[in-house]
């Protein structure tokens, strides 16, 4: 056979994916995953939606429609950005599929092999997934509670050629839970202007805040116009319609629905024609609000169970949103073999080791965390089993 | 704004895009689209599946799923190719967003800047849009009624370094409706292996066969699988659904599988299920049968009544199944300017240019037409109007 193209070396299996399958196995309790809670799901609504759109004399919801996406979703998205400090129109708008080919089509827009793309430490192991076939280099910028450190940003983009985006997920990061101060976002698009790089905005989580004021995205405070941001219905909505935006300039925006009609055409129609329906005739802010109590509620009891059954020497990220917290321990500790060695075989747990979300020099002893979708019962007794485990092997 | 990649010079706006616009206008009679009929969707059953699937005790549809698509989705693709003389395992298929993703994917995976993609001449545009981004070369072999004249694609093996890729729609071709003989596709497997280059088999249309025999696909007489096949259920279930597959070796598929991992996690997980239970609850070969005589009075109108009413020296291709002609003019006709000067504003009529179906050395005396999913009388009428312009014009 012929050979594989060279950015085929930097497409690998996960060494997360072969233990994630075992998320299924219901003697398993997962902290690993990063799904919402399947019983938030609109799906009476969405059974209503799908039965009333599925009509003989409305078969152009099955037919092929615009690369960029249905324009009364467009509409409906720019609304709620334009609600939430981004003014724009439509056209502004490119429905994509899911936040993940976001990701994809921005880094394919700007990304040469050898340009640089500087990550938070750690970041979202699924943009590094997206982002390596366009062969970057990373560096990558340490974090705090008020998220990337800018400081430190800045240094990188002194000392650094060819950094063409900075990535970050300013709201209940993935994987710390982590969200960048105001004053952080400020200094980031002060820094992009600076060094001419562009931004790479990407708030899945941004609606799911359970505490603490919402803050401006940084779009929102570039008057210069050079963040993508990107934005997904995945955690609002369902993930298994695969529906997420992504808002940028006329320029960026157009040059993004022509690499997206080059990937896969358009995303599906129907699935477009259901979310457009559900934001036109439903109230999608009440169904949000409905669901935070529930996810705050696992956050609460995730973490007071961590501090009354974890060992001393272990911390963890307190997320005002989002499905995660970061678990950092002490520094001997590797937790892929240690969930390999006795995590998963005396405790059937599982959480996300931390060394994939490191863009580079990974660190061994950290874990990402879900409190997502666990039962109350499971997630104590499975945290409880994991600090008895860690009390034995910390000693 | 910092520079983009050196590939988005390769992702420009389609010269076609602008008059396809038009294609929704209802004065407007379209021989332009490539779209199915959609009058012919299995809109009924596609109501009752969608409602049963989207119960409360049934969320999961809604959730993540793999991103080699659903499991059950994949045994009836591969029961359904293996039934086709392509013996494979669910293990083997790949889900993908419709047939254009499969185009992306295997480029990705095999083709580096100013690699070689060999073309059929004319090709699919649809292709060429989803090589681009990989910033191949191009070198293109001609066409006769026997598909690829493969006489001529040795002669662009023998000679021309870094050829990865063989790209063929051997099936009612997109855009000449041309079949690629059973001994041309032989040959064509033959010099794969000789020159070891990849072939990349795209057969959206195959089922829409109209008369004469069906031939193995390529992948059939390959037995050492230098074959990617590509399908879509866009053609034989609904286009706004979104999904396709790839056939190819365990190592093939497993890195299509990352690459589509990376790109947009997975296709969406009601649309899999949905398809799913199409397929396992209904005969699909019956709702195939169904739609044939539909589409072959429809190209059967379209030829006669070119014959009829077109003048003399234009010749055209009848495809034994698909949804294309390929018409040839006299070679002075420039059918993009003919259009946009006389068939629109005159006729109201509207082809498909065929200059950007030429991956190299473009001729501009030919268009694409399609019969698809326009009325009898619309169609004898946009085509009479047509004949007494090309008369007027050709003197």
């Amino acid at each position: 056979m012929t050979a594989f193209a060279r950015r085929a070396e930097r497409v690998q299996p996960s060494a997360i994916r072969e233990f994630l399958s075992l998320a299924t196995d219901p003697r398993i309790t997962s902290f690993a995953g990063g799904y919402p809670d399947p019983t938030l799901f609109p799906v009476e609504e969405l059974h209503e939606i799908y039965a009333s759109l599925l009509t003989a004399d409305n078969a152009s919801a099955l037919q092929y429609t615009a690369s960029e996406g249905l324009p009364e979703l467009r509409a409906l998205v720019a609304a709620r950005l334009t609600a939430d400090g981004m003014p724009c129109t439509a056209d502004d708008v490119l429905i994509t599929q899911g936040g993940q080919q976001g990701l994809d089509l921005t880094a394919k827009l700007f990304v040469d092999a050898g340009d640089v793309v500087v990550t938070e430490r750690p970041t979202f192991l699924g943009a590094l997934i997206a982002f390596n076939p366009c062969e970057p280099s990373y560096r990558s910028v340490p974090m705090d509670d008020e998220g990337m450190d800018t400081v430190a940003l800045e240094e990188v983009l002194r000392t650094t050629d060819r950094v063409k985006l900075v990535y970050t997920v300013p709201d209940f990061q993935n994987p710390t839970g982590r969200t960048m101060s105001l004053a952080r976002r400020r200094h980031l698009v002060e820094l992009a202007e600076r060094y001419d790089v562009m931004i790479l905005e990407d708030t899945p989580y941004r609606e799911l805040r359970y505490e603490g004021e919402r803050l401006p995205t940084i779009r929102n405070l570039d008057p210069n116009n050079l963040v993508v941001h990107l934005g997904s219905f995945s955690k609002i909505l369902a993930p298994g319609l695969r529906l997420g935006w992504a808002l940028a300039t006329p320029e960026v925006r157009e040059k993004l629905a022509l690499l997206k009609l080059a990937a896969d055409t358009q995303n599906g129609t129907l699935n477009m024609r259901a979310a457009a329906a559900y934001l036109g005739g439903h109230d999608v802010e009440a169904h949000i609000a409905s669901m935070l109590p529930v996810y705050r509620h696992q956050r609460d009891l995730m973490l007071a169970t961590m501090a009354e059954h974890f060992p001393p020497g272990i911390s963890w990220t307190r997320a005002e949103g989002g499905l995660f917290t970061w678990v950092t321990f002490p520094e001997g500790l590797d937790l892929a073999a240690f969930q390999r060695d006795v995590l998963i075989p005396r405790a059937g747990v599982i959480i996300v080791p931390g060394t994939p979300f490191f863009a580079e020099r990974p660190e061994a002893h950290h874990a990402r965390m879900s409190f997502s979708g666990v039962p109350d019962d499971r997630m104590v007794a499975g945290l409880r089993a994991m600090g008895s485990l860690l009390a034995d092997a910390l000693g």
